[in-house]
């Protein structure tokens, strides 16, 4: 005997669906595709999954976390609620789990950044990878279709998915999935992006499990960076960040940046070691990812990856020959979703990778993701993002168009090509200031341990402070008439001892040369000849710009005030900056939850047009007048140019 | 320096397209993706890639074979001429391949069944795997977009394809082949079938090859029966059969039908036994037609595969458990294309397998190809389709509606459960007559040789020839009063001897039993059945019937008039029955020739709606009523009633 069906209309969807007698109101409400804030995970302890029933009634009692008003008033707690009779539900919007899961971004960015306009908002909780639990109807001798035609048929009239399509693997298993829980299936279907706005959505069924699975329901999003791979645990039914691993990428022994890469994946073999090795890494991270947490495998269904192009392109095991020589063509910018599983990724056969897609050779998925995640591509201020680094991405644009380019700042932000450069690790000279009357430095480093050597954002505290001091002169060169004791010439020409041998982790004088000034200057003038040329093009000042976001490791250790001082950042209003963080890391997250914000990347990646700087006559121009501390052209930088011209009061 | 490009405008298809001066005529409607009849091969010797131009001129000369007149009236070869200029081009109908390919498909079926109206037409020669050969435009610094953009962009312009998707493999070897030749690429697309008529065809790139290999473009076709594969070799650039072979399934040796099949694939490692069984049928075959062909496997880029539900299920690894257990569920109908080589087959990582979807579990793949072979679904004509064997399927509609059924006939048409039955091989009696005058019984075997036994078509003969000679009677008894000499009491009671030993191939006498005569009316009681209840359901009698089409291997060797004596047969007008051969293999075929018909494969499963009579009380009655000969309602036979009637003038 079959179980009385009733009737349930979802306000403001507008959805119906149908439901059995003493069915959980919670269950129906997941089947019918609607996110709900279920905190405590239906335990009825949270109150979060609060909604009201309009017409009808479902069997429930007031709890503690309903209030006997609320009750009174129509408010039911859906995890405790079983259908009874036709009824009209009213999902409230602090009911919704997107509400929760967009408010908690929200504050994370605020713990980061200090400002709250530099993450996506706007966007609805829907992963692009959902499960739907269902029961399907038994077969009989009248309706005795195939497995999955009765499987697709319940997914259209339970979960309200169209258009959908099958994952040739789940035939495999699909009889016993069906008949082990007597007809009672989780489902887990992908909706890949879409090229245009008119396409529908296609949903793919990769995955059916028996019985109810909708709890296991994870992600993994990564950053690959040529340095430092990162990557996140993703809970999908709640929308939650569950840990987070951190691994140097194996690359690393083949070669410090993409271009020392390439040229080892030309020779025999090459492109399949380095493949291997980034693989490796991040099946470690998700090792670790799974440990701590308990999470198992097979519930990870789903992988986003933002890395620039050529890391992506190794990824792959892409050839990326032509990524290096001029015009400098990647093989493909939009790369379709590929099992993980081929590529040697330790996740289940049912996983996808979902790539970022890039813009060019040199602005590659990493940017597109971050654009996404602080919602660039949203807003209509006039933005610019930079990710400073070997080399540095630029953006400028808004909601309506991006221009972007990239230039080679060199090694010196990672401390490459320095006389004691180092990374920013353990001991790395990070702080540094001179007491006003005695003159000494004092210098703060990594770890608080003796100090090894200058890391990027050292440098630049460094140099800035020596500015200031009158030590080092706008040209870059030391001024040596006022006789400063740190002030000596070394074996290549003048030089300033930072930490004397007898402080230091190696027992050498640490130093900093003119021509480690220069390097510095060097790399910090492409990147300001990058935001001038690019804005120069599109016709707008940087003075114009309402915001600055800067992404990326080496950003957020950078001291802003010091930054412009040096020219490394335009000298407009401090307020306008902001920290973001790894914010491929919060694209490739937000995709995760969001297939709105999924579909985005294509649209970005697409509006997104490429400058190519390096030879560009306006761009050597741009650069030959940075060559100076901050600018050669002093209006550029009116409040820096206040500030460093001696005292006229 | 890049040479002059042109306008051409081709009618009436009213496509644009640019040709650089001097490029070959017929390379630019190829590109254009106008399917010319170039029947030599674009050799300028058989005239067939005649066209008009009805605006501007080409380079080219009147020759052997355009007449001067044609040249006059603007007519001029493809393959003759060269772009000088823009053109408006007219493809008159007689040059297109279609019309070609069509055309020989209608005399093959002519020369097979002497009808014409039993194969599909209407349909465009547009196979849904394509080969596009074009040059992309040299990369520059001002247009740098990613190897992949870039042959999309020229597949877009050129090809004029539109909703272009890409299969991941071909990135490995992109940027090598468009480099090869300068630019210079082939590129092979395939529509997999749209589930509506409003989805748009989505092209897949499927392999780039360098240089153009348009002309290496060939396709296998297979039926993959219970007993025998039979596989056609076909080339996609001029629509024709190159060759054609012909195996036993190697999965015989684990069961000679599809339920003992389904009981080795419960075992453990039974299902990968029987995949690879018939995998290895399948390379077997291919093997055999490239090596008479001297076509390479690298260029066979599309496969289509027809087979009963079991068969496809089994091919695929699919568990076919719920086939044979009530009600009879498959695990899917539709399957999305896959990988051969996934599946084992010897071909090459880019081609895609395509199955024919099923109806039901009985009601197979190799029907649905069947129809649409013999174009059942184009036609107003009210029309049965049989297949019959073992597992006899029939289908009965037209056009606008069809209904489908399988009945168990038990294998005495293909010679079981016969006291002498043998499959129809060397020795087989096939031909039996009776000497009006001496009353003795002749014998016409398969090649010729000594009687071994009696194959189905060869047990039609006998007993339709006792029938008529009164030597049985119409309960399918002997009619022993009449003292003939061949009739003899056995071990099984009475037995006609067809064949005495000192006749035979083994010694001992050929007989027919009472029991064989009893197994043969079963089986054409339960295939007579199947047409009446089947027709009774929509409504239909079997006289209204306008065609009766006979497909498969049995069918093509019985004679209509004894068929429909006995009642195999329904008693209407001789004329209107046609026999088609493997209309499978037809249907597989086509469907590799035009992509409408492929497309119809998926609507015509649909459309067919499937009636399970095993447990039905109407068929039942139906099948107790035809355990007779003809039947037991005279009036469902008036012709055979009027002939076994003693003559009454």
């Amino acid at each position: 005997m079959t179980k009385q069906k009733f009737k349930i209309h979802f306000q403001p969807e507008n959805i119906e669906a149908t439901a059995a007698d003493g069915e959980l109101l919670l269950d129906v409400i997941r089947a019918a595709g609607i996110a709900l804030n279920a905190a405590c995970g239906g335990g009825g302890t949270c109150g979060t999954c609060k909604v009201m029933i309009t017409q009808g009634e479902v069997a429930s009692q007031p709890g503690d976390q309903l209030s006997p008003a609320d009750y009174e008033r129509g408010y039911r707690l859906a995890c405790r609620s079983r259908i009874a009779g036709d009824i009209t539900v009213e999902i409230p919007a602090a009911s919704r789990l997107e509400t929760a899961v967009v408010n908690r971004e929200i504050e994370l960015m605020e713990a980061t950044a200090g400002a709250t306009n530099a993450v996506a908002t706007g966007w609805g909780f829907k992963p692009p990878l959902t499960k739907c639990c269902l029961e399907l109807p038994p077969a009989s001798l009248k309706d005795n279709v195939s497995d999955l035609s009765r499987l697709l048929r319940s997914l259209r009239r339970r979960c309200h998915l169209r258009n959908i399509s099958v994952d040739y693997d789940i035939l495999e298993s699909l009889p016993q999935a069906i008949r082990q829980k007597g007809g009672w299936v989780t489902v887990t279907t992908l909706v890949k992006a879409v090229k245009s706005q008119t396409e529908r959505p296609k949903p793919t069924v990769i995955r059916v499990e028996a019985g109810n699975a909708c709890d296991r329901h994870f992600a993994v999003a990564f950053d690959i960076g040529t340095t430092t791979v990162a990557g996140q645990l993703l809970d999908l039914s709640r929308g939650e960040v569950l840990a987070e691993s951190l691994a140097y990428n194996g690359q690393i022994s083949y070669g410090a940046d993409v271009i020392s890469r390439i040229a080892v994946a030309q020779k025999t073999g090459g492109r399949k070691k380095l493949k291997q090795a980034v693989i490796d890494t991040l099946n470690q991270i998700i090792a670790e990812l799974l440990t701590s947490t308990g999470v198992k495998t097979a519930d990870i269904g789903h992988l986003t990856l933002a890395g620039n192009t050529t890391m992506t392109h190794l990824l792959l095991g892409l050839d990326p020959e032509y990524i290096r020589l001029a015009p400098y063509t990647p093989v493909a910018s939009f790369i379709p979703p590929v099992k993980a599983a081929a590529l040697g990724i330790n996740l289940g056969p049912h996983v996808y990778a979902f790539t970022f897609p890039s813009v060019a050779s040199y602005v590659g998925g990493d940017i597109v993701a971050g654009v996404i995640g602080c919602g660039l591509h949203q807003r209509p201020e006039l933005t610019l993002y930079i990710d400073i680094g070997t080399n540095g991405e630029i953006v400028i644009g808004n909601a309506d168009w991006m221009v972007t380019t990239a230039c080679s700042a060199g090694p010196a932000f990672e401390g490459g090509g320095i006389t004691h450069g180092m990374i920013a690790g353990r001991g790395a000279i990070q702080g540094f200031e001179i007491d006003p009357t005695s003159g000494e430095p004092k210098v703060e480093t990594i770890g608080g341990e003796e100090p090894a050597g200058i890391c990027g954002s050292g440098l630049i505290n460094i140099v800035t402070v020596l500015l200031e001091a009158g030590i080092i002169g706008q040209n870059g060169c030391f001024n040596t008439e006022g006789k400063n004791p740190r002030l000596r010439t070394g074996e290549h020409g003048p030089e300033y001892v930072i930490v004397p041998g007898h402080e230091s982790a190696s027992g050498e004088d640490i130093v900093i040369t003119e021509a480690d000034i220069d390097n510095l200057i060097r790399a910090k003038a492409a990147m300001y000849a990058g935001y001038q040329t690019l804005s120069q093009n599109v016709g707008v000042s940087l003075a114009d710009i309402e915001r600055v976001i800067i992404a990326g490791a080496f950003g957020s250790h950078i001291d802003i005030e010091r930054a412009v001082t040096l020219g490394l950042l335009p000298d407009i209003p401090r307020e306008r900056f902001v920290f973001v963080g790894n914010g491929s890391l919060t694209g490739a997250r937000l995709t995760s939850f969001s297939t709105d914000l999924l579909n985005d990347a294509r649209k970005v990646a697409t509006m997104m047009t490429n400058i190519e700087l390096s030879e560009r006559v306006d761009f050597m121009d741009n650069y030959v007048a940075a060559l100076f501390l901050p600018h050669t052209n002093a209006a550029e930088f009116p409040s820096v140019t206040r500030k460093l011209a001696p005292s006229a009061s």
